[in-house]
C-alpha cells in the first residue's frame, strides 16, 4: 500500500491513481460523516494536531475527522506555548512529539517547515498548510468536490472547464489545485486576476505542458462565461508585502447573483476555499448567492471531513477495517448531515 | 419532543414544564456525574465548544458533561485564532462548523451573536453566554440548585424567599434567573444593590407581573433578613463603561460569617454564580464562610455538569437511552463525587 | 495502596519502594505505549490538564498518557483565559474544577501554587511543574531512563556515576533528580557548572548526608571523565533576574561529538530534560550528537509517557485492571513505537 506509514506533504507526491484512491475512500467515509453509523476503527489511536498558526476550519476538520474514526485528538494551537520559543529545533520537537501520538497534523507559517519536521518524526505527518507553500488536503477536497458536482451532471473531471478567480499569485490553494488538475485530461482554464496577481509562470507552464488550455482575463465578467465551475478566492492579504498593497486589491472582483445570472451558464458551480471575506469592502462572493443551489462552498467544507478521514485511514492502513468496527447511531442527527444538494 | 434538535438560546424559550423536565433529566444524570457508573450513549458524537471569550468554568463544564455522556469535544478558545479575524461572517462560520460536529456550544462577547450564529447552523446550538445578554445554562443550574437545597428542607420553589445581592444592573446571571423565577408562584425577592446598580426596570416589571413581591434595599444587612437564599454576585467590572466607575463599587457589599450569624435565619443558603472576587478590596463572599455548610456555591458548580448533561441529552434525544449504555466504574472515585451536603 | 487517591506534589513524598513501584508499573505500561495493544481501563474517566504556563511537551505527554489508558482530556492552557483573571482564588478554582474531572494535572509559575490548589481539590492533583520548585514527573522519568540505560549494561542505579552539567542553580529538574538519587546507594556525582550557578547548598548537603560522593567542576572537559551518564541542562534563562545576566551563561558549556569522543568513556549515556537550546549561541548539546546511539534524550521523552501512565494508574487504582481491558491494535504502528535502542 503506497500510503501506509507515509507522510502527506505535497500534492506533487500523488499520481492520478493515488488521487482516485483517496476519493474512493472518501466516498466510503460518507455514511460515517453523515452519522448514518459510527465506526471505532481507530479506538485508542491519537493524532497530535500541531497548529503553529491560527486556524479554526482546518484544525477542527482534521480533529473531527479523527474523532469520527474513533481516535483521540491532542492539540497545540500556539507557537508561543511551545518549546520552540525556548530555542528548540523543529527536529527535536518532531522527535519528541512523535513519541506521543500515532500521526501528526501540522500547520506552520514557514514554507518547508512541515517537510523538515517530518524528516525527524517517527510517525506519519500530514501537512495542514506550510505558509505560502502547500495545503494538500485543501486541494484534494476542492477536487473531490468538483468531481462530486460534475457527477451530479453525469460528467467526470476530464474535460472540465473552470475559472480560477482572484488572487492567483499568493493563493496556495489555487497552486495546489492546479498541480492536481495536471493529472487529468483536457481541462480548460480561465485565469481571472488583476495583472499584478497573475498565476506564477511555473504553474501556468505545468498546465500547458499537461495539455490544458489556458485563457487569461483581467476582468471578472468575460472570464466567467462558458465554464462549469467558478473557483473564487479571497485576496491573501496576510501574504502581501504590505497592508497598503493588499488594500489595492480588496473588493476588485465581486461576484453576486445578478452578475451570475447575466454571465454564467445555468448550473455553473460556485466554489471558494474559504474563508470568504465578508467585510463591506471585500465580498468576493456576495451573501445574496447564499440561496443559489449551485453555491457549493459549504459542500466543500463538509467534504473536507471525508477527505481527511480518507487520508487518516490510508496512512494508518485501516481502510478495510472501517466497516468491521461500525455501530448504529442512537442520537438525533440534524439535517446538516445531508448534503444540501445530492 | 420539544427539545430534540432545537437550539438553547434563552431562558425565555422555556415554560415551567420545560424547566421541570430539564431538572428531572438532570436528577437522572447524577449517578453518572458522581461516577457511580458511566454511560457511553453519545459514543461517536462530537460537540464543538466555541469560546470566543475567555472562560474556564463554563467551557470545561460543558466539555466534561459531553465526555460524561461518552462523546468527544473539539474546542476553539480564541477569537483571534479563528477565520472571523480574516473577515468571515458568523453565518459562514456557523455553516462550516455545523458540518464538523453534532452540537455546538458557543460563547461570544456580542449580545445576540449566538442567536445569529444559530440561524445558520445545521446542528443545535447551545448559548454559553453572549455578552450581557443571556447565559441560560447558568440560570438553569442556579434554579436547579435552589430546588435541591429547598428539597433538603422538604420545600419547593413555590413560596421561595430570596435576596439578590450586588450588581443587579449588569449581572446577566441575575437577569436570566429572574426570568425563570417568573415561571413559579409566590416568590418574595429582596433586591439588594447600590442605587446606581439596581435591577433593570423591565425585569422588575416582569417579576411584579408574575405576582411576585419585590422589596428594594440599598444596604446589605437589612436585605438579608427573613429569606431562604442569598444569591450574591460580584461586580461585573468588565461590563462597566470604565474601570474607574467599576472600582467605586468594589467591595461595597461584603458578606462574612459574622454578618451572616447576626442577620440571617438559620440555614439560609448562600449562592453565587462564581467566580467570586477574592481580591482584598472585593470579597463579596468572605473566605470565612467556606466552612459554613449552607455555602452552596460549589454544589452549584457541581450541579452545572448535571444540567449541561441534561441539555445535551434532551437536544440530542438520548434521555431514554442513557441507562442502556451504562457500564460500571472501575477506578478510584474521590469524595468530590459526593455532594458535600445531601 | 499508598498512591490511591493521593496527590503527587513532590519527589520528597516518595521512599525508595514507592519509586520502584512506579517504575515497575511503568514497565508494565510499555506494550500499551508501544501500541502492541490498547487498554480502555479508564474509559469514561476525565483528566483536567490545567496549564497556567506555556508547555507543549509535558502537557501533551500527560494528555496522551491518559488517552492511552482510555480516558478523556479536558484542557486549559492560559492563565488569562481563566477565572483567576477575575480575582478568583486558587481555592475556588480547585474546588470548582475538582467537580469536573477525576484527576487534575496542573502547571503554574508560582512555587507552591500546586500544593495550595491541591488542598482544596476533591480529586487527586499531579504537579506538572510549579515554577522553580518541583516537577516530579520529570525527575521520575529521568531516573527511570537511567535505570533502563543501566539495565542494558546489566547494572543497577546503586553505584551510579553521573555528571550533572550546566545551570545547577535554577534547574528544578536537577534539584528533583538529586532528591531521588538520595534514595539510592553509593552514587558518585560530578557537579559541573559555572561558579555562580552551582547547586544550592541544601541539595549538596542532602547528597552528602545520603553517603554520596560529590566532586565540583567549573569546566566541562574534566567533569565528564569516568561517569556512566552525562545529564546536561540548558540555562533556565526565564528564571534569571535579568536577560542580561542569563546571556552571560549562554553557550558556556557545549558538548559535541568531538569532546565526547575525546573525554568520555565508551557508551557514556547522554541525557537532557529538554528542550535543548539549539540557537547558535547556546547548543549545550550539539546536533552532531544526534547519530550517537548513547544519546538517550528521546528515549527520555518516550519514557515520560510510561511514567505518567504509571502515575495515573497508581493514583486511580487501576494497575491490576489495565490488562483486563486490553484490545488488539488494528492500525499501522510506526517504528517510533520501538525504542531506538533496546
Amino acid at each position: 500500500m503506497k500510503f501506509v506509514g507515509h507522510h502527506i506533504l505535497s500534492v506533487s507526491q500523488f499520481d492520478r491513481a493515488d488521487v482516485e484512491q483517496i476519493f474512493d475512500v472518501a466516498d466510503h467515509m460518507r455514511p460515517y460523516a453523515m452519522r448514518k453509523r459510527i465506526t471505532r476503527v481507530l479506538e485508542g489511536a491519537i493524532v497530535s494536531n500541531m497548529f503553529f498558526e491560527p486556524s479554526t476550519r482546518t484544525r477542527v476538520s482534521f480533529g473531527s475527522a479523527f474523532n469520527l474514526l474513533g481516535g483521540e485528538v491532542r492539540e497545540t494551537t500556539e507557537v508561543k506555548a511551545s518549546a520552540l520559543a525556548k530555542g528548540e529545533s523543529l527536529y527535536d520537537t518532531a522527535r519528541v512529539l512523535s513519541g506521543y501520538s500515532d500521526v501528526i497534523v501540522m500547520r506552520h507559517p514557514e514554507p518547508g517547515s512541515v517537510a523538515e519536521f517530518a524528516q525527524a518524526s517517527r510517525v506519519p505527518v500530514i501537512n495542514g498548510g506550510d505558509g505560502s507553500n502547500e495545503h494538500p488536503s485543501q486541494a484534494l477536497l476542492d477536487l473531490y468536490t468538483m468531481r462530486q458536482e460534475l457527477q451530479a451532471q453525469d460528467r467526470s473531471l476530464d474535460g472540465l472547464r473552470i475559472a480560477l478567480i482572484g488572487d492567483l499569485k499568493y493563493g496556495r490553494a489555487v497552486h495546489s489545485l492546479c498541480k492536481l488538475l495536471c493529472l487529468y485530461d483536457d481541462i480548460s482554464l480561465h485565469l481571472v486576476s488583476p495583472p499584478e496577481l497573475e498565476i506564477p509562470a511555473g504553474i501556468a507552464d505545468d498546465l500547458t505542458a499537461a495539455g490544458h488550455q489556458i485563457e487569461v482575463f483581467h476582468s471578472l465578467e468575460p472570464g466567467i462565461h462558458e465554464v462549469d465551475i467558478l473557483y473564487v478566492t479571497r485576496t491573501q492579504e496576510e501574504r502581501f508585502p504590505s497592508q497598503d498593497e493588499a488594500n489595492r486589491y480588496r473588493g476588485l472582483f465581486r461576484l453576486n447573483q445578478s452578475i451570475y445570472t447575466q454571465h454564467c451558464e445555468p448550473n455553473t458551480v460556485i466554489m471558494h476555499p474559504l474563508p470568504r471575506d465578508s467585510r463591506a469592502q471585500a465580498q468576493e462572493l456576495d451573501d445574496d448567492l447564499n440561496q443559489n443551489p449551485n453555491l457549493a462552498i459549504f459542500r466543500q467544507t463538509d467534504n473536507g471531513v471525508l477527505v481527511r478521514m480518507a487520508l487518516f485511514a490510508l496512512v494508518l492502513d485501516v481502510v478495510d477495517e472501517v466497516d468491521n468496527h461500525a455501530k448504529p447511531v442512537t442520537w438525533f442527527t440534524a439535517k446538516r448531515n445531508e448534503p444540501l444538494r445530492p
